[in-house]
């Protein structure tokens, strides 16, 4: 994905952190944000690396939350198989939540119908 | 609890972080981190002190991951009651998960029994 081999829905870019959207969203507008650079879990990233990631993270939080005008969010990154971390490449979920949708309790990953995709992150690049 | 006048069992404090044992632990170790001034959620908070708070997660995170040697761990922001958040100051959990343990599908919150929670921040302190 980072090498542009894996097409993305882009929502975000720099020279060192990619955002896009989760091709299996929980909900609509579910996006993830990374550093360019391989680390497998928080706790193995440079904290200027972190720091990086915490530059944009409020700002592309923000813009999901507009364009999708969610009731709230959550931030998540999981660390370790244990913890549901399934590609190991240091992301952080941005999921836009609705009251009573319990999606941390059954994380209904779905798909997004042809050009879906690209109108919502439009959305959310259009509220950065 | 910034101001010292609810009791928490700290894990780290400096000039503007705090970082505690969640009293309603779901998982042993269960820590929470917020920035000592006050921002209800991370969208609203200014990125100056969200890279104060990346500053510090990582260390802290791993000296949680060492001192409860779980096999992983979750890092959690919710943002709004639809996400869950109870309490409106800015806060990130930080979750020891282990195999199966279905923690973030059911929030199992415990109680430490006495002396439980010194004990265990008192190992994270260690492995800061």
């Amino acid at each position: 994905m980072v090498a542009g081999q894996i097409p993305v829905t882009k929502v975000y870019e720099d020279k060192y952190i990619l955002a896009f959207l989760d091709i299996g969203p929980v909900s609509e507008g579910h996006t993830l944000v990374i550093p360019k650079m391989h680390y497998s879990r928080l706790d193995r990233c440079p904290v200027r690396v972190v720091k990086r990631i915490a530059e944009v993270l409020p700002v592309i939080a923000g813009a999901v939350a507009q364009a999708t005008k969610c009731k709230g969010y959550n931030l998540l990154c999981n660390n370790g198989r244990a913890a549901g971390q399934l590609v190991d490449h240091l992301h952080f979920h941005i999921i836009p939540r609705n009251e009573g949708d319990k999606i941390l309790e059954g994380w209904p990953a779905g798909e997004y119908s042809e050009g879906q995709a690209e109108k919502i992150a439009e959305q959310i690049r259009r509220n950065l």
